[in-house]
C-alpha cells in the first residue's frame, strides 16, 4: 500500500494518496492540471486501508487526500488545492497576486469544504454524528441529504459561479472543487436539470484533458 | 442593523459582522492581532437578523462572520483569516513567505472547520441535517456532540498544537481559531483536563490584550 521514498532519478516526488470517488479527485485535477511531477497511492475503503497502521502513520485523521511532499504530509483539500496553486505559479491555478481575488476563492473553497461536502456527508458517514446502531437517526440524516445538497448546490448556482469559470474568465482550483463535488449530485439524490449553470459547468470541466487523466486513472482499477 | 457606508475621515473601512459565541470570534481577534482599523456590526441570532434581507443583500448564507471589504464582501473564517494576513503583513499572522507553512496553517484551520466545527454544530444547528420536527435524530446528534468534539481536539491535542503556539514559536490565526472554538468545550460536555495542552492553549491565549479587546466588545450588551 505505501511504496516509497517518492524518488524520481533521485530527486523527491509529490505523493498523492486518494481513494476513487473523494474529494481526493479536485487535488488530483489541479496537479494533473499544473503538470506537476507526481506519482499516486490508491487508499482503498472496502479494504479499510484508511485506518490501517500504515496509513494512520502518514494521516492520523484517517481519511483521505494526503499529500507527501518533501517538507511534510498535507491534507485538506482547500489547503491542497491552494498549496498546488502556489507551488506551479506558471499554471495560474489561482489568483495568487490578488490577496482580495485569492480570498474569494479561498472562501468559495470553504463553503464547499464546509457546507456542500458536510452535507452530502451525511448520506454515507452519519456514525460520524449519531451512534451507528441508531437507524432512525442515520435514515433521518439520509433522508435530507438531497434538500441539504440541493440547497448547497443553488446557492453556487445563483451567487458564486461568475461564468463561465467559477471565479470568471479564467479557469482555477475551484472549478477543480466544484466539479468534483458535483459528481455525486445524482447519488445525492439531485436531479443535476434543477442546477442548469452548475450542470453546465460540470460537463465543460470534465472535458478537460487534465480531468479526464485523474479520472482515468482514479477509475481504472 | 446595516450602519454604512463604513467610512472613516473618508477612507474605506473594513466592516466585520459577526454574532457574539461565534466562530467569527477568530476574525474578530485576528483583526485586533493586526491592528487593523475597522468596526463591527453585532448580528443577533435572537432576532434572526441573520435571515433578514438586509443582511442577506450582503450574505446570501444568512451566517456568520462576513467581512465588508472595499472590494467586496468575504465570508468562510478559514478564507477571512488567510486574507486579514495577508492584508497586514507586518502582524506575522501566517508564514506568509513560505508556502508549505503556509499551508500546513491553512490545513489546520479547514480540519478545524471541516470537522472540529462541524461536530459541535450538531448540538445546536442539528436541523440542517434532519428535520426539524424528529426529535428523536436531533437528540441522537446532540447526544454524540461530546464525543466527536472531543475526537476532534485530540487529534490537535496529539498531533496538531506544536506548542507553545499551534504552529510552533510564532502565534498566527491558527491560535486565534483554536481559541475561539475552545471556548466551547464545556458547553459541548467535554472537561478541558481530558485536553491539558488544549486548555493551556487557550489560557494562555485568553491572556493576549488583542484577545480580551474582540472579547470584550462581543461579550458587551
Amino acid at each position: 500500500m505505501l511504496p516509497g521514498p517518492f524518488l524520481l532519478h533521485g530527486a523527491f516526488m509529490l505523493n498523492l494518496f486518494y481513494a476513487a470517488h473523494t474529494c481526493a479527485l479536485a487535488s488530483h485535477i489541479a496537479l494533473e492540471e499544473a503538470g506537476a511531477v507526481y506519482t499516486t497511492t490508491r487508499i482503498r475503503f472496502a479494504d479499510n486501508d484508511q485506518r490501517k497502521p500504515a496509513y494512520l502513520a502518514i494521516n492520523p485523521k484517517g481519511r483521505v487526500p494526503a499529500l507527501v511532499t518533501e517538507r511534510g504530509v498535507l491534507t485538506e483539500t482547500p489547503a491542497m488545492l491552494a498549496y498546488i496553486a502556489q507551488l506551479y505559479p506558471q499554471a495560474k491555478l489561482a489568483p495568487l497576486d490578488d490577496a482580495f481575488a485569492f480570498a474569494q476563492a479561498q472562501a468559495f473553497n470553504s463553503y464547499l469544504c464546509f457546507t456542500v461536502h458536510i452535507s452530502h456527508a451525511h448520506r454515507m458517514r452519519g456514525t460520524r454524528w449519531v451512534e451507528a446502531d441508531d437507524t432512525h437517526a442515520i435514515q433521518a440524516m439520509q433522508k435530507k441529504v438531497p434538500q441539504g445538497v440541493y440547497e448547497g448546490f443553488a446557492l453556487v448556482e445563483q451567487h458564486m459561479l461568475a461564468g463561465p469559470w467559477v471565479l470568471g474568465e479564467t479557469y482555477s482550483i475551484c472549478d477543480a472543487y466544484l466539479f468534483t463535488l458535483a459528481q455525486w449530485l445524482e447519488a445525492d439524490g439531485v436531479d443535476p436539470a434543477r442546477l442548469p449553470r452548475v450542470a453546465e459547468h460540470r460537463r465543460r470541466v470534465g472535458e478537460r484533458p487534465a480531468v479526464q487523466r485523474a479520472l482515468a486513472v482514479e477509475l481504472a482499477d
